[in-house]
């Protein structure tokens, strides 16, 4: 397209030779990291994706016919996608429970969104008990522990103790607790470089939920 | 489940104050985000989850009956849980075009990766172009940019001339040059905190494919 992308002889063979030790490095690197196991996933911080992370990584469960569930603590009024998607296609696959009762700004009943955000963690620890399930999304479980309706300390002892050795519990929302990013495999930080909120445009549906 | 929780009156009161006042701060900044267009996304930084998050926007188009498409810019080789998905279940609703032949360190052949993500781009184009595609997602996108196989002013330059009004289009891959981010609507930066591999674990199905 642009005379940039030209390519010599003399390029393409130390594009080659560059190629071939990435290669080797990564192949060595590679048989190094035999081990399997269930991770404890978390995706936080303010930027946008946590949650669309985690359902993506649901989706891919799915594609590998891995069952799996969804416990949803906190969008419980969206008609999201996702939730659609999942209950229209794929029921016998992926359980989805939505037990949030809208954000906790909507409810403005303490009492109530504690005996919610109660009632999706005994869900959440018989989704995650159940030997068949390989993958289990807790969807914004961290707005939960924020607002002090759950206890880090209890649901990361339950994983410590309970999770099966090869399922994967996935554990998404801005403000993880210490507790949580202390004990997890993988955490991701996503950070917002831009918002489109700033320049007047709404939530929009596939985008937002 | 413990002390903490217990609810007091006044706590309840407090609470209540509390979030009715979040409430109507928020209800007040919804008023001033009315408009809708489409959204140029990127989700770019060195953490997990870009593309997951990219799938899972996706589902969600999917999930709300939105046609969608995607264009995997690298990872041709891998068989994806994703790609396996979208096939399977939503070839009506959600094309899928695999154009990359795998990582560029595993070809070694520059020749072959730069005619691969030009071809790779000729169909972002026409996909992004069909009025029909409410949501298109580049995968991966960011490598080809990052290698010098495609120039970021061009693509660009096309979601600004040609990208109809209404149209999302996702653009994943670490390293997002400059010229995208600064066009960008929205824009996510994944950090990782935390890693498996660095314990050992290999990459595994539904987690990272």
């Amino acid at each position: 397209m642009t005379d940039s992308r030209d390519v010599t002889a003399e390029d393409q063979a130390r594009h080659a030779q560059k190629m071939a030790r990435i290669k080797a490095a990564r192949d060595r690197m590679m048989t190094t990291r035999t081990g399997e196991k269930g991770l404890v996933i978390v995706h936080t911080g303010p930027g946008k994706g946590k949650s669309s992370s985690g359902f993506g990584m649901i989706m891919r469960c799915i594609g590998h016919g891995m069952p799996c569930a969804v416990v949803q603590f906190i969008k419980g009024n969206w008609d999201t996608g996702e939730r659609r998607l999942l209950e229209t296609h794929f029921p016998d696959i992926c359980q989805i429970h939505v037990m949030g009762e809208g954000f906790t700004w909507e409810t403005q009943d303490k009492r109530r969104d504690i005996a919610a955000a109660e009632a999706a963690w005994r869900k959440a620890q018989e989704l995650i008990r159940e030997p068949r399930n390989r993958m289990v999304l807790l969807d914004e479980i961290n707005i939960a522990f924020r607002y002090g309706y759950l206890d880090p300390v209890e649901v990361v002892g339950f994983l410590a103790a309970e999770k099966p050795e090869m399922t994967h519990v996935v554990l998404t929302g801005r403000n993880a607790p210490p507790e949580l990013i202390e004990a997890a495999d993988l955490v991701s930080e996503i950070a917002v470089l831009k918002h489109p909120f700033r320049q007047g445009v709404k939530a929009q549906p596939g985008v937002e939920f």
